[in-house]
């Protein structure tokens, strides 16, 4: 019962959280294709966060299901996740806005890293739920992903100031590990037959 | 219980596109009838996208009913339409804005194709999961609005740089045919006495 | 279940318009109460309409309660519900901004009276579903405060011209005819010792 | 059902105040760390606030599980708690932008003081629902932080035109006895063993 309404109010907050990054493309002045392409940026960037915050939508939706006993805690670490998350509109908005410059592609990658810490604790505090040898925690163990993503914002953060291509190509490495589904992705970065 | 949470969060994400819109609604700086004229363009557009959106939501809520199993592919492409649906209160501005320059309202129906064609993916992913001979498959074999809609946005598109008024005919005449009761209409375009 | 998600999706859609009615409170550029002062018209008009939602909120909530089938009218009766509540933000702000002018005092009344009128459209389409006969249609059928409404309404658009405060009277009647509950009121009007 | 339903909807509202808060973080014109600096006062206040709402989230879902009998009195006090809260996105934008100035920083009081009041009297109203001896009349009896969170508000309100800080180190004081769960918090402020 109380998972549930969790469920439901983050839900709602995610569903804003995608929805009000919108808000962030002013209607141009002009009337033509040409005016249009000052929101290219912005656009990108938008599609860019839209799959991060569906990743998160849909892994989040999945990982409550494992939740046993819902406590203070959890509710708290559920909310820090939200919290970093209702930052991504901003930080999009400014690294579209910049048309991709330094600071604001990296202060991008700085609130990824802080969801991603936040989604992290939440898992692990669940974790605690479950005994060591069951299904979850297994899966959990090898949580490559999860393992990776940190070390390749911290790269795209850096790099930031380097070359925003670089940069910008981590955050879609990361978008895509996230998307494809694992069977296939996992064969190649582990490169076992398994 | 997976698909109720997708639901939810896509109820979530249509009822905030389909209120943000009035976001757009600036207060005028006059107070009598003549300073709501600006707006007229702008309410013209919001009822026509009210009425896309609101279309969306009821076939949305019927499509979800036929899914058997729920997998991340059907996850993605619903985010997929979600994403289209996200951008039609930017194109409704800058059309309702413009007052239906050739630009913006060529737009409107390039999102709206875009959604189109997300729904008619989202569809057959779900079709794959019922036998050919199913009343679901069946009912999907005679969609034909589904197949004339594409075709009347592509029209619009076109149409927009030669009169906006004959573009915003087919959007409305799309908005008509999916808003009517199939039997009525079919009867009209099929000719066919059952 | 087809109820439940049409209850979900207005409550989504009412819980937006009553909190995006904030949004219209700019941050004053002073930041003392004197540079408050000029947020009161807002602040008292948001109040009246927060109300407003509130009870639609609350009524809607008993009507779907009735609704035995679910078929497109109602659907889209409630969509046009939805689309006047939706204008209600708007039409608030103008109302706030132009600190009670008449005309935009007078289109918060019409907006006020479509979507009084859409509502009894959708209570009528709910209503055939019930025997005549049934503890709903008779209810129904004392419904003097769907009947008084309207009126007062009226009475509120024409006064908008003549004195805003007269206006704000019958606004405000309103609410607190429905606000308060119906035992207690109803001897005052009808002064019957029923 | 019903409680269902206005839980639903309170969820929805939540949502809504918490996320839209960010919508204040306008997009600095510079692409530096230091046109970020302008904002820090801005997402202080909105972290306190994010708190804050995710407080009142966290209890109202208790609270509500302990309603008996849903009635009009209920829902309307339930409608005054949202109305206050909804006015915390405003006075949070307004304390930030003012950088702490002492009106914006008494009103962010002002407005969780009459959160906390209509909490109380939500509580109370449900408190009557239970016989004195229940266990949730009992719990409510010792509901020491209640009573001390607005004698610390109004500390707040008083100080704001002293010392900023002082004034928002109560509001961080109320935040944090909130969020620390009972046991160890009540240990030192009643300073008995138990």
């Amino acid at each position: 019962m109380k998972v549930n309404r969790m469920e439901a109010f983050s839900d709602g907050v995610l569903a804003i959280i995608i929805t009000i990054m919108v808000l962030e493309f002013k209607v141009p002045e002009g009337h033509d294709w040409h005016s249009l392409a000052g929101l290219v940026p912005k656009i990108l960037s938008y599609a860019v966060s839209f799959v991060y915050v569906g990743i998160y939508w849909n892994n989040h939706h999945h990982l409550l299901h494992t939740v046993r006993t819902l406590h203070g805690k959890l509710m708290w670490l559920n909310l820090l996740l939200l919290f970093w998350l209702s930052l991504v509109p901003f930080s999009t908005a400014w690294m579209g806005e910049s048309e991709f410059a330094a600071t604001p592609t990296a202060l991008y990658g700085i609130v990824l890293l802080c969801a991603a810490i936040s989604y992290t604790l939440l898992q692990q505090a669940i974790l605690k739920q479950h005994a060591p040898d069951s299904p979850f925690a297994q899966a959990m163990g090898t949580d490559w992903k999860g393992k990776v993503s940190p070390v390749l914002y911290v790269a795209a953060i850096g790099t930031a100031y380097l070359n925003a291509w670089v940069s910008c190509f981590f955050y879609v490495l990361v978008a895509v590990l996230w998307f494809v589904p694992d069977q296939r992705i996992e064969r190649v970065f582990r490169s076992d037959p398994m």
